[in-house]
């Protein structure tokens, strides 16, 4: 049990180990992280209750974070290839995972998730209620605050360092959403199971009914709140949306009475939308949110390239980075298709990293730009080796490299004695 | 010899068969293509002696445009290869294909892909021109003019529809880069063996201190002109230099130049360019080159993930599309690193048309929404087969979806009895 939060401590100028590791991390003065946790625009999710070593802060003016959903579903359940997955997830280098299971046995496979994830590591508390009820063959939207609350406690003593809770789909955001009508309703699982829920039950979302005993649990453990967007459009033509909107500006109160609390939260946005919404989605969030990190899904730019969502979801991602957003959460080239496979896991963590640092380009994070400068450096002067070294993905970069071999030394198969840089060092 | 060119035929208000074939394949009235035409903000490359099926337009209003580069190297030199490469282009949608060949016999591997082409073609003439050049010994600065007029003389006789010719790259923008300075210096290759020229002899650019004759020989044909730019960027550092804007102010002088002469042109772009410069790279070429179309290499938004170039480009393409971009070229996964195999050509056309699609939807073509609103219908009637017939890439989207067969008949093994667009049926 937490004595003393990262907020009450960051509050009293203190800083927490936590906050120093995640200082060192992103190579910046403490002082940046324990203002940023003080004022609620950086979150350091950590569990009291879980060890781990690569502590990150996420927020304003820090690099942007990544993060990979792993997870059995009820049709591919297997907890070694869920650690193979965990596995590929560190070496590809991303900042958090998440364990998104709902197949199998849920506390075990979070269990041993946890237990082998040095980075901090996610859950959606209410898959677990939800297929709890399922096995004993009822509907979810018999669930019991009771049941909801319970599962989340229990993630939080597990060591759970960040959960996301579908506060902010109320009875207004679905009514909101009923009115204007959508094509694909709702496509987020927390978001649906809970607008089941109330519009079976005709009663308000016991997360947001009952924040304050949400609260209660995260500050016992300092877990770290993800308040989730249960509205984010599933298609562009749903972005942007009354729906969306109305969730997001509840999420904006929500994670002040969060801070107030003295408990950690950032918000989680969308989803798919077209790339001239991307920017104003994130201004949107940071005025409407008081400047709360935004953790996104994608953001997917168009709905009609299933198999390459890693991409679309770049695309988004990087524009959305640039523009502010602080933690992306990948999507695999399967999405839409099937749970992905370790291959897919690797293409999405990668794409997001390309995001992420694209984004960190564009909006100035200190030190993010030497390592393109770096890279260009030995391109002129033709160093593969050291191309290679630098690369995002040495690996793969070694892979393309080492199958054409060509006759002249310093060049590379595509341009051989026409490369361009080789035959202007005459004139340096 | 065309006896009337596209821009003399659409200054009389006369719609040729090529622009009908345009109009017909973007869907859009057959007197936007005239008038774009005459205006100079649409090309429709084709060359009157090269028949083809696939006739497009090129510039404002329409949907953007995509090319695939391939042809051989020194070290890769395989004509089959390289018709498979052509139809790997072919199969995975893409606009155009230029040839960029530099080793075996250029002229045969030429008038294979010629024939075998239902799409515009283009070339890069000075490298025919440098290559034979090398063959006898010689230094590519010893290159004469006429031999570099004689070489684009025969790619426009042969049937070529489209060239790149370096005429900016003129000693005035090669001093503007010696002034300056640069990390990478010149990485077009036709732009180093211009800039090597120029230093070499201490005179200036054929293609510019002679460009008459070049729009004689091209109007000829009908050869649309691609103004290439030599002095593109080659890393994040060196982009929206002096030595770039110099380029382009100079290709906008020549586009109005070629515009009075009757002659199509069209402006090259970067690039490497840090992603919030994408956006006013486009806009700055829109200004200066009085909305000629301008057909972009990438961007690429981050130096430092050789194999995966492919997502790099398709972020920055994205932007640029959405930002007036007319026309992207691809890069493959294999930039950087190696000349690209046939995965690598497929992997890259489609994530350019992932681009063009999603800067499409952004810039607000018209139609191009409906094809995602179409995919949002079928996701929420979960029809798999309909989804997969409408993706970009079937055959991918296939591939992934009939690997893992949930136990629910009309959900996927990613949710399996969660879906959420499942579970809210019984609400609607």
């Amino acid at each position: 049990m937490a004595a003393m939060t990262q907020i009450e401590a960051a509050r009293k100028g203190q800083a927490t180990d936590a906050m120093r590791a995640a200082a060192e991390h992103d190579r910046v003065p403490v002082e940046q992280i324990v203002e940023g946790v003080a004022k609620g625009t950086i979150v350091v999710p950590k569990n009291t209750g879980h060890a781990f070593s690569r502590v990150i802060g996420v927020g304003r003016g820090l690099r942007t974070k990544t993060n990979a959903n792993i997870g059995t579903s009820t049709d591919v359940c297997d907890l070694d290839f869920e650690l193979k997955k965990l596995d590929v997830c560190r070496k590809a280098g991303v900042d958090a995972v998440m364990d998104l299971s709902t197949g199998g046995d849920l506390k075990a496979i979070r269990k041993a998730i946890l237990d082998a994830c040095d980075m901090p590591l996610g859950t959606v508390p209410i898959y677990q209620a939800a297929v709890e009820i399922i096995a004993q063959g009822r509907e979810i939207s018999s669930m019991t605050p009771d049941e909801l609350f319970g599962a989340i406690e229990a993630h939080c003593a597990e060591g759970v360092d960040f959960i996301t809770v579908h506060c902010g789909v109320t009875r207004a955001a679905v009514e909101a959403l009923r009115r204007e009508g959508r094509l694909l309703d709702v496509v987020s699982r927390g978001g649906a199971f809970l607008t089941d829920w109330i519009l079976t039950n005709n009663a308000e979302n016991p997360l947001y009914a009952d924040y304050n005993r949400l609260l209660e649990i995260a500050r016992r453990h300092d877990v770290t709140l993800s308040l989730g967007d249960g509205m984010r459009p599933g298609c562009l033509a749903d972005a942007t949306d009354r729906a969306q909107i109305t969730e997001l500006i509840t999420l904006g109160e929500l994670q002040q009475r969060s801070l107030a609390a003295g408990v950690q939260a950032m918000i989680e946005g969308p989803g798919h939308i077209p790339l001239n919404e991307v920017a104003e989605n994130i201004r949107l969030e940071k005025e409407l949110c008081h400047g709360a990190p935004f953790y996104v899904l994608g953001p997917i730019v168009t709905d009609v390239a299933p198999g390459y969502d890693h991409i679309t979801s770049a695309i988004g991602g990087a524009i959305a980075a640039a523009a502010g957003a602080d933690f992306l959460c990948y999507v695999t080239p399967a999405e839409h298709l099937r749970l992905p496979e370790l291959d897919d896991v690797r293409e999405g963590v990668f794409a997001a990293r390309i995001a992420a640092h694209a984004g960190d380009v564009a909006k100035g994070i200190p030190g993010a730009r030497d390592w393109d400068d770096e890279m260009a450096r030995w391109r002129k002067k033709r160093d593969w080796s050291k191309q290679i070294e630098l690369a995002l993905d040495p690996e793969r970069a070694r892979d393309f490299h080492s199958t054409h071999v060509s006759h002249i030394e310093d060049a590379c198969t595509m341009c051989s004695e026409f490369c361009s840089i080789r035959l202007l060092d005459k004139h340096r």
